[in-house]
């Protein structure tokens, strides 16, 4: 079926059919404005991304179904990146004619599956048709005790710096796609990344990180907003950066510098986290609960600025390396 | 300046520093997702609208200022709906490289503006690059007492159906505007509508409406989704829609058919609403406080199906008019 056939209220009472009803959500899909019950005394946590064909994702690289997952998935590691508890989210869709209804079908299955995974109902949104190439827009909505969500600007001289999952696979993963690999751990962490929700919540829980950030746009850059927000600096180890198995395996065969990706490639959607080193204890027994890796890489300074060591020590150059981000420094 | 001179974090850096703080935001731009203080006893109600490039406006028929008003209104609108006061607003923005920097401050002062003219904060949002044209979306949280919210199934067979404002007004003014028509009431409706907030608090307050939806994709359209919703039928009197002068003016020489644009033009941004024949009273005392035009233009039936009927009593063919959404009855 065409979706011209279909129509706009026909999109939204195909999607509206799809979605569960949940407690909390007062009014859903299919009026002016959702309306939704605030958890008492919990404070509202909202975020959203927009995902557009041609820059964040390549229709001829990805399946409707996994694009559905990763709209939602990187709203979600928004909130877990506050240690919030994600409820409620919003979908917007703007399609071009070339788009069928059996992707959309797809691309709506995707979305929801991950919705009901971490618990999160679909309460609104908006579609429209698109001159150009297929754009989404979420918005998700959480909440959290105001005590106990976790900010950027918390990190203090001396804090532990903590990464979960492994580094640089995402971007090597687009890396595989463009050249044809397909159906290998790296390329999955990029079509399908799977947000840190229950790690951010158990977390901001045991009141373990000053400061957290999902890495979106790469460990350096991620790490700087922390840096820049908390008025410090930071030193990491290089030989602590957690590296998967495929990532060794193949990053030779693709790539010269190892470390470039896991320092600057981005959409891995791990938790970057920082936390005074008294609370060691306290990350080992929130995480291993959670079966996630997650490994120290550095700490935080007092003086601005960025270093970056090497196993034997030596100082590894940032600039050079064309971390824009860090030229202040 | 160009843009890419800016970058994603300048641009962001440029837009908060505009942003004045209001309380009720915990956590405003610049973290994961931002915190905000939902009221107590309150339901939080929230909308979203994406407006495109090329679908919904044409660079070369607006200025950026009016641009920026207007993203916004489309979305207190649906709030203004609902019987909602709206609070804050995430403004996501994918800008192509044609897009100058000048014309993005343009845009923003024109959002700001119409936030403090409504009172709503801005708390976050996105910003990517486009490899098309511009994308807006805007997210709109508001709340409301759960018994005030105004929903659009609660229409009732002897029901008044009202409208606030004029009718047709900005479809004519996309009619003048592409004619190169500029500077008349009809094309300033069109570029910079003006969302009835202020008149849907009061009529929520009021207790008046038994539904309410905001006039978007035209009167017969909207109307048909009150109808659907509360099972019920209308009859309209095309005598009592309400034009404006220059309306009246200026649509004898650009269309033919004089209630066209009134029954199915959209983008007015008016407030349709229906409600008990003993409410009467209490519309026009709500409503006159605020000096704006409202008038009764037809009655809730209980038999399904929408019936326009002419001054003379003959009845006017919906069907033949071609409004599709109608071709159910």
């Amino acid at each position: 079926m065409i979706l011209k056939e279909l129509g706009e209220f026909g999109l939204i009472g195909r999607i509206a059919a799809k979605v569960l009803q949940r407690s909390g959500v007062k009014i859903g899909i299919g009026d002016d404005a959702a309306a939704i019950e605030p958890g008492e005394g919990l404070l509202t946590l909202i975020t959203t991304d927009m995902l557009l064909e041609g820059i964040h994702f390549d229709l001829s690289l990805c399946d409707p179904v996994t694009l559905g997952r990763k709209s939602l998935s990187v709203n979600l590691s928004d909130i877990a990146a506050m240690g919030g508890i994600p409820r409620h989210f919003l979908l917007s869709l703007a399609v071009p004619k070339h788009i069928s209804v059996e992707f959309l079908d797809g691309f709506i299955e995707g979305v929801l599956e991950r919705g009901d995974q971490f618990g999160v109902t679909l309460i609104g949104g908006d579609t429209s048709s698109s001159q150009t190439g297929l754009v989404i827009s979420v918005t998700v909505i959480g909440e959290q005790y105001p005590d106990l969500i976790v900010k950027r600007c918390g990190a203090r001289p001396g804090d532990l710096i903590y990464v979960t999952g492994t580094l640089g696979d995402a971007a090597l993963g687009l890396v595989l796609l463009k050249a044809g690999v397909r159906g290998s751990a790296a390329t999955d962490r990029h079509l399908d990344p799977l947000p840190r929700v229950r790690e951010g919540i158990k977390l901001a829980e045991a009141g373990i990180p000053s400061a957290m950030i999902d890495i979106s746009d790469g460990l350096l850059s991620d790490l700087g907003h922390i840096l820049d927000l908390s008025g410090v600096g930071a030193r990491l180890y290089l030989e602590k950066l957690p590296l998967s198995d495929d990532y060794r395996e193949k990053q030779p065969l693709f790539l010269d510098d190892p470390l470039l990706l896991p320092l600057s490639g981005g959409e891995d959607y791990e938790l970057l986290f920082t936390t005074p080193p008294g609370k060691k204890t306290a990350v080992h027994s929130a995480l291993n609960e959670t079966g996630i890796r997650f490994v120290e890489i550095g700490e935080i300074t007092a003086c601005g600025g960025l270093s970056l060591f090497t196993a034997s020590g030596s100082e590894y150059p940032v600039k050079d390396m064309g971390y824009d981000h860090f030229s202040r420094y």
